[in-house]
């Protein structure tokens, strides 16, 4: 049997803030700015306001706060809630080869923690990266070849609860036998379907992983125990839920080599599938000079996991045409950008992007590559314009830059809080690891 | 795309207690009398003592009773403790054809919301059948021939929030379509590992789907949406859990045929696959006239599945020896019983015990049933006795009967609430439907 969970959890006890590289640090920063600010930008949806009207019934009160909701909760009840606010718009963060979406059960898990036990926030940031590095080598186990698991498992819910219990349990000092029980009890919570990616019940998988990564560590700190072989055994989660599972991926580098820096900000609100899609429609609107209606047609050649994922041809929903690489092509053509209000449930009904949507056709290609696509519009006249994106916008070879980051924060937050300035929240993202208290940030918030 | 959200929503919807034949009415009130049980006679155990500081930390106050702590908690965390102590022991019911357990989720989760709610006997009973109807009916999905799927899954974590979502959507009025996305939502919250079995992580899969399946009828009541395709669609809970799901069994024969006729209260404190080794060492108790010392050797002939779910060679805890058919084969050959002292810390470290246990020999044989074991136990002097049990006690061919579930239940009663007299809420149990609120039995309890 393979060692899974010790050397995860040792590293997790041995990590510093000092010892961090710094490029480390400043991504660390940058993937909590930028979860702040989806929570910020998602907090008044309506799966928000439905969850917390529950929450409300049967959570505790006064611990955390419930970003945007000026109201406080127990810290399980808090995490849940903003990790449900940061996925509402699928603007967060991907760790491109596991597309899945770490930071949100981290964050949110420990940013609950943190107001309700005065979390320093060198301390906060050291168990953020800590447990972003868990839960991406956690979906690395289970999908770096040759390992195999079934496309349906939503990545960030059956892997975030490893991630939210290891950075908990950082916070809480467990010693590595205590943080290996944490992850053992985080395994057997592990859950999520991708099924439900395009409705309510789609944005609670990341918050379910915060809420119970978040109890199996403090359950590990009372002396509550699970087994050593929860991640390895024979049924545990590595063979239950993936053939082959991939241990020296999980293992390999582990200290080294940090994860969160192959984790992106979104630069658009939609599936990071659809990214390259995107970007060479973007291309072609500064080169195509012609009306919506002069378009015959609009051909895609994308990567197969792109059609698998987004392939939602008739969108209904701003939830659906998050997973609709055919709304996110036209509007982008038609409007020259792909934000926030392109997503809305106003635009999805628009006539004029659905005659465009329904010319727009996809190809997928084995051969093109994850941050890859080609565009080529056909015009009634005969013309035609192509482009071909290598590296998407928000890939690792372009990364977006931390301007860019801010100004995505200011648009975010002006939606959550529209009385707070922005510019004051992002300065204290930037220099969160000089405050004493996280709870100071969580005060600034509501 | 097979039906099977709705048509499980729609038995739960019609479900009413007075049509459920008399024989369904009646194996309701005992399983729920095993259940408060089992309850009871865990709920002092280490386990439920770590959970409840956890959730009076994280949980709210003052809506349903931990049995046997007075205290009281949200309707959620009452529910996942009380889900607790029914598990503690192994002493619960069984679905032989699925081996989960399924009365202690829907159980848990509807006495605490029947207690916040005061909802009435009757109903309560109504939606205890639908519930482990509809979670038995998911366990045949995953497991009924030719479907198959991981050893790994803890059926009763993995199928039970289904119970409790419909058993909770049916009392908390539910239509069709809202209890389909309360199953939808419990499906993407579906979890529970077999790896952590003997160790307390093991404790709380029943626990976890208890406060899910609550937590999703909750929210459907409130307008949270999910999929109409979660349970069925490509990447949802069948097919993502399961390889060739039989959507047959999941649904034939549904409101005429109820699975909870199918479901045993156990007779001994341990894994359901050993009872037949109970039985036949049993037999050979009444025959045998030899000191422990005398016994060379004891064979014993089991199915396949036994040895894979309970071959634990040398327990090391009282949780170990619920799977270890060598440790009940010894101590009942020893004691002449199975109950809980020999399933006691103590018991597993006696040095007479621990002789014989490694005396004992055990061999799959694909051609036994599940519920048939040989034994035989080989003397010093040349002398074999055996003994061949086709179809041991708590099988479906041979159910305790009320008298000994009412014996069963004084013993744990005792355990869990020493001042309170067991007859009477064994009588408040068989006359649960006159009750106007179960909160009543409630307040019995604390």
């Amino acid at each position: 049997m393979s060692d899974l969970a010790r050397p995860l959890a040792q590293f997790v006890v041995s990590s510093s803030y000092h010892r961090l590289p710094a490029a480390v640090q400043h991504e660390g920063k940058r993937t909590f700015l930028n979860w702040l600010g989806c929570v910020l930008g998602g907090c008044h949806d309506r799966s928000v306001t439905l969850a917390l009207a529950v929450l409300r019934e049967l959570g505790g009160q006064g611990q955390a706060l419930v970003i945007g909701r000026d109201v406080r909760l127990d810290m399980g009840s808090a995490a849940f809630l903003n990790a449900t606010s940061a996925n509402v718009h699928s603007y967060n963060d991907t760790h491109l080869k596991t597309v899945c979406h770490p930071t949100g059960p981290v964050a949110a898990a420990i940013f609950a923690f943190g107001e309700r036990n005065k979390t320093s926030g060198a301390d906060f940031l050291t168990a953020l990266v800590a447990g972003i590095e868990v839960e991406c080598r956690m979906s690395l186990l289970l999908t770096a070849p040759p390992a195999r698991c079934p496309l349906g498992l939503n990545m960030t819910g059956f892997t975030g609860g490893f991630g939210a219990a290891a950075a908990v349990g950082r916070l809480l000092g467990l010693n590595q036998g205590q943080i290996v029980h944490a992850l053992g009890i985080a395994a057997t919570h592990a859950s999520g379907l991708r099924e439900g990616n395009t409705v309510m019940s789609g944005k609670i998988n990341s918050a379910q992983a915060a809420r119970s990564g978040l109890t199996a560590a403090l359950l590990a700190a009372k002396g509550f125990t699970s087994s050593d072989t929860m991640l390895e055994g024979p049924t545990g989660f590595a063979h239950v839920f993936a053939t082959e599972p991939n241990f020296s991926a999980a293992l390999d580098g582990l200290g080294h080599q940090y994860e969160v820096l192959n984790n992106m900000p979104k630069p658009f609100p939609c599936g990071i599938v659809i990214h390259p899609v995107i970007d060479a429609c973007l291309r072609l609107t500064k080169e195509l000079d012609a009306a919506p209606e002069q378009i015959e047609r609009v051909e895609l050649v994308v990567p197969s996991l792109a059609l698998e994922l987004t392939g939602i041809r008739e969108p209904r929903t701003a939830f659906d045409a998050q997973c609709s690489l055919y709304h996110l092509a036209a509007v982008t053509l038609l409007y020259g950008k792909a934000g926030l209000s392109e997503m809305s449930e106003k635009c999805v009904h628009d006539p004029t992007v659905i005659k465009l949507r329904r010319r727009v056709l996809a190809m997928a290609d084995p051969t093109v590559a994850k941050d890859e696509a080609k565009a080529t519009v056909f015009l009634n006249d005969g013309r035609a314009h192509a482009a071909h994106v290598l590296h998407c916008r928000g890939s690792r070879e372009n990364p977006m830059t931390d301007a860019e980051l801010e100004d995505k924060f200011r648009e975010q937050s002006i939606m959550g809080l529209p009385s707070r300035e922005p510019d004051e929240l992002i300065d204290q993202c930037w220099e969160i690891d000089r405050l004493d208290d996280v709870g100071r940030l969580a005060r600034l918030l509501g």
